[in-house]
C-alpha cells in the first residue's frame, strides 16, 4: 500500500494487486473522490510527474488514468496551467454514486414508471407452458427424437465454421435451407412456392408477429377465430389490431359471420387444416368463400399451418395457400412440433410482391435468423430423416391419442366428451355442465398436470368449457398415471 | 392404367405409380373433377365397393380417399342413400384451381394490396450491409476468431442433446449463460446486476425492438441521437414513436437541447460510451443531467453499449447503468462484434420491476431464444476464451485503425478529416466541402467498397458529410488496396 500526501491533497491508496491494474485504481480513486466531493470543482490536481514519483508508479500509468478522467469529463486542463477537477461537474454530482441494480427500485411516485399499454396488456395472461409435465400442450415426443442422427449432423456442421456463415446473413435465411423446405412442403403439403418466397423465422410466433407488423396499421380490423390460438391474439394485439372474433363450426371459420361482423377487415388469421384448438378442418366451400372475400376486399389471409404434418391415416389436407390465385395468403409453419421447439426454426411463405416489406420488417425485428442450425436442418431433410421421423411420429401420436381417449373414457366416464382431431399432438376434453375449466385446470396443476383451459382461447363469452391436453410428449404409462391423478 | 366407366360416371385414371399412393390419385381425381365441374353439386358417386371392384383396388383405398374428400367438404353422405358431391360447393368453385405461387401476382386494382405504413416506411432505406467487402461496418475480424476452440465447445454441446434443452425454454434465456454474462459485464463494464435481470436476445436490434414495444405507446416522444444508429431509428419508428432528434457534440448528447425540444419524452435512446457513429463519449456532467431529467420526468433511458469492449489502451468507460440509482436505465449489449454476428446472442439488463412486462413482450415476439448456442457461449466465457479474444482483438483493431488512418492520410490527403474514436471497429472519414456522401458511397461501391453515408444517420438536415468505414474485418493489405481504389 502506497500513499501520497501532496500537501492539501488527500491520500491516494494504491497497491500492487494484480487483479486491478494501477491505472484503474488511480482512476477509480479520482472518480469517486470527485463524485463524493472530497475533491471540489475547479480544484487543482498535482501534476502527473509529481504523482508518479510520489506513488512510485510509472508516469504512463498516471497519464492513462488522467486521459480516461478527461474523456469522461471529470478533469479539465488549461494549456500551461495544469489539470483541474472539472468546473462543470454539477453540484448534485453526489448523485453519481455507483449503484447496484440488483436492488429493486424503491416505491416511487405513481405513474412515474409508466410503460406501454402493450407492456401491461398481457401481464395477467396465462404463462406459456414449459417443462415436461403430462399433457403440456405443444410438446412433441422428445424421447423419440433421433438424437444420434441429429448430433452427428450437428457435429459435422460444428467442424466447419466457415467465415461466410459467421457474418451477417440474409434476412430471409440460408438459401439451401429454404430450397429444402420448399421441396418438403411441396411433397408433404402440396404447397408450390419458390424458395425466394420462403423466410426462415424462429417459429409460428415470430411468423405471426412479423406478418402482423407488415400487414396492419393500428386500429385495423382482423378476423380471429373464436376460439383461437392465444399466440395469434397476442401478436395481432401487439400490432394494434382491433380483433374481431369469428366463430368456428364443424366446417371451420364461419366466413359469413366474419363478413357480417367486419366486412372490410384487413386480415383473417386462420388455422384451416386443423383448427386450434377445436381441431376441425375448414370445408372447401368456406375456403372458396374466404378467398373470394379476400380478393374482392383486398384483404390478406394468414394460414397458420402449425401442426399439420401429424395427420393420422390420411395425407394432410391441401393448403389454402395452394388454392389462392390472387396471392392473398401468407403461409406460416414451424418445425417446433415436427422436430423440437428449441431449434427455433419456422417459415413464412410470402407473396412475391410483399417480399421487400417482409424483409425490412424482419430487419428491424432481429436483422436475420441464425444460420447455424439451418445447415443441420437442411441435411436432416435432404438425407430423408425428416420424412422418416414424421412417419414414425404419426403412428406414435395416434397410439398416444388413442391411449388418452381410452383412459379418459375408462377413468372419467362418458360425461367428459372428447373432441378428437384427425391430426396433431393434443385433444380437447369438454367438461360436464357446471364445471369451470379455469378452476379444473388449476386443480389439475396441483396434481402436476399441465393443461390449457379452453375458455382462455375465447375473446368473448366462452361457449364451451374444456381442457386442452397435449399427448405428444407423454408415453402410455405417463398417460395412465396422469389420468388417474385427474380422476382422483 | 385402369379406367372405370360407371355408366354416367367419367373415367378415373389410376395407375400403379409407386410415388403416388392409389388413394392420393383417387382423391386428386375427385377433387379436381369437382372443382372443374366435371362432377356437379349433388351428383351421386358410385359406392366404394363398386369403385374398388371396378378399379381393382382395395376398398380401404377408396374409403381412405372418400374420408379425405368428406373431411374437406367435397363429398356428402346421407344415411342409407349413398355419397354425393356436396351441394354447398359454390358455383364459382372453378376458382379453386390449384395455383402455383411462384408466379408473381398480376397487377391488380390500386390499393387492393395495401400493407401497413410500417411495411412501406423503410422500403427505400439503405440495405443493411452484408458480405466481406472492405470497410463493411459492423464486421469483426472473423479471420482471427478462435474457430478451433469454438468448434471444440460446439461439438461438446452437440454430443449431449439433453431433452431439457430441446423443449420450450425460459423467455429470458438459460440461467447459466445469464450468470456468465453477468460476471463478464461486472468485470469488463463495471455493471452490477442480478442474472435474473438479464434477458438473452438475438442482438442489439431485438434488444431495441423489445424495449421500444415495452416502453412506448404509439405517438409517444423519444429522444434519438442526431446522428443516430439507423437500427434504433427503425425499431422506435416501428413502435409508433415520434422521434425527436437531439444533437450530439464533443460531450455526447446535448441533454439541454433534448429538454427544450421534448421535455416529457418517454424514452432517450443513447450510445453514451461510444456514440454511434461519431465516436465521442458522454461526459459525466451530461450523464448526471440525463439521469436527473429521467428521474424527475419518469422517463426511461436505453443505453446501447453495442461496441464497447474494443476500447483501445483504456478500460471501457463506466456505464450509465452503473450510475442509475432510480433504475431508469435499460442496458443493451451484443456479442455480434465481440464474437461473430451469426451467433445471434445479445442481452438486455432490465430494471427488476419491468421484468414481467419485458418477458411477456418477448413471448409475443418469438417466445424464447434458442438455448443451443448459449451453452457454447457459457463455456467460452467460463474458460477464459472470451477475455483472451477481446484482449487480442483490441490490439488488432488498434493496428487496423492506425493503418486505415495512415492510408487515408497518405493516399487521400489532409482534406479528409478523420473522427477517430477510442474504441470500436469503424471510423468516420469526413468529406471536404462540396462532396455529397451518398454519391461518394455509391462511387465507392462501384470499386467494391462498402461504406455507410454519414448523412443517412441524420433525421434532419445532416450537418456533416462523411463515410463510416469499418476496419474490423479487413487486414493491412486489404486496407491498403481498398484506400488505393478509393483514391483512384
Amino acid at each position: 500500500m502506497k500513499r501520497v500526501n501532496a500537501g492539501f491533497f488527500p491520500p491516494i491508496p494504491v497497491n500492487n494487486d494484480k487483479s486491478r491494474p494501477m491505472y484503474i485504481q488511480l482512476y477509480d480513486w479520482f472518480r469517486s473522490a470527485i463524485i463524493n466531493g472530497r475533491l471540489h470543482p475547479g480544484q487543482r490536481i498535482p501534476s502527473s510527474r509529481y504523482l508518479a514519483s510520489d506513488l512510485q508508479i510509472s508516469r504512463i500509468t498516471v497519464l492513462t488514468a488522467f486521459e480516461q478522467l478527461h474523456a469522461e469529463g471529470y478533469l479539465e486542463s488549461s494549456v500551461g496551467s495544469g489539470t483541474y477537477v472539472a468546473k462543470s461537474i454539477p453540484h448534485n454530482a453526489a448523485k453519481l454514486t455507483l449503484v447496484d441494480s440488483r436492488w429493486a427500485p424503491s416505491p416511487s411516485r405513481p405513474g412515474s414508471r409508466r410503460i406501454s399499454k402493450l407492456g401491461t396488456k398481457f401481464l395477467s395472461a396465462p404463462v406459456i407452458p414449459r417443462g415436461f409435465r403430462a399433457f403440456q400442450v405443444g410438446l412433441p415426443a422428445l424421447d423419440r427424437f433421433p438424437k444420434t442422427i441429429w448430433s452427428r449432423l450437428a457435429i459435422r456442421h460444428s467442424r466447419r465454421t466457415k467465415k461466410e456463415l459467421m457474418a451477417y446473413g440474409d434476412p430471409m435465411g440460408r438459401l439451401a435451407c429454404r430450397e429444402a423446405i420448399a421441396e418438403y412442403l411441396s411433397v408433404v403439403r402440396g404447397v408450390r412456392c419458390d424458395p425466394a418466397q420462403i423466410m426462415i423465422v424462429t417459429g409460428s410466433q415470430q411468423a405471426l408477429d412479423i406478418a402482423a407488423r407488415v400487414l396492419l396499421d393500428p386500429g385495423d380490423q382482423v378476423w380471429i377465430e373464436e376460439p383461437a390460438y392465444p399466440g395469434a391474439v397476442r401478436a395481432f394485439a401487439a400490432a394494434g389490431a382491433r380483433l374481431v372474433p369469428v366463430r368456428v363450426d364443424e366446417d371451420g371459420l364461419d366466413v359469413k359471420q366474419g363478413i357480417k361482423r367486419s366486412p372490410h377487415a384487413r386480415v383473417a388469421v386462420i388455422t384451416p387444416s386443423h383448427q386450434f384448438p377445436l381441431g376441425m378442418t375448414m370445408s372447401a366451400t368456406r375456403r372458396v368463400l374466404l378467398l373470394d372475400w379476400a380478393t374482392r376486399n383486398g384483404s390478406w389471409i394468414i394460414e397458420d399451418d402449425y401442426d399439420n404434418e401429424h395427420r393420422f391415416a390420411m395425407r394432410p389436407i391441401a393448403s389454402l395457400h395452394g388454392l389462392d390465385k390472387d396471392h392473398r395468403v401468407i403461409y406460416a409453419g414451424t418445425f417446433s412440433k415436427v422436430l423440437f421447439p428449441s431449434l427455433r426454426i419456422g417459415y413464412l411463405i410470402i407473396p412475391k410482391d410483399l417480399i421487400p416489406a417482409f424483409t425490412r420488417v424482419r430487419e428491424l425485428s432481429d436483422i436475420f435468423p441464425s444460420p447455424l442450425h439451418q445447415g443441420v436442418l437442411t441435411d436432416f431433410i435432404r438425407e430423408g430423416h425428416l420424412e422418416r421421423h414424421i412417419r414414425r411420429m404419426r403412428t406414435l401420436y395416434l397410439e398416444r391419442h388413442d391411449t388418452l381417449v381410452a383412459e379418459i373414457r375408462k377413468q372419467l366416464g362418458p360425461s367428459f366428451n372428447i373432441l378428437t382431431a384427425n391430426a396433431g399432438t393434443y385433444l380437447v376434453m369438454l367438461l360436464p355442465d357446471g364445471l369451470r375449466d379455469t378452476i379444473v385446470a388449476e386443480k389439475a396443476a396441483q396434481v402436476d398436470i399441465s393443461s390449457v383451459a379452453l375458455s382462455t382461447c375465447y375473446q368473448e363469452e366462452p361457449v364451451k368449457q374444456g381442457l386442452i391436453l397435449g399427448y405428444g410428449g407423454v408415453d402410455r404409462k405417463q398417460i395412465q398415471d396422469a389420468v388417474k391423478r385427474l380422476a382422483g
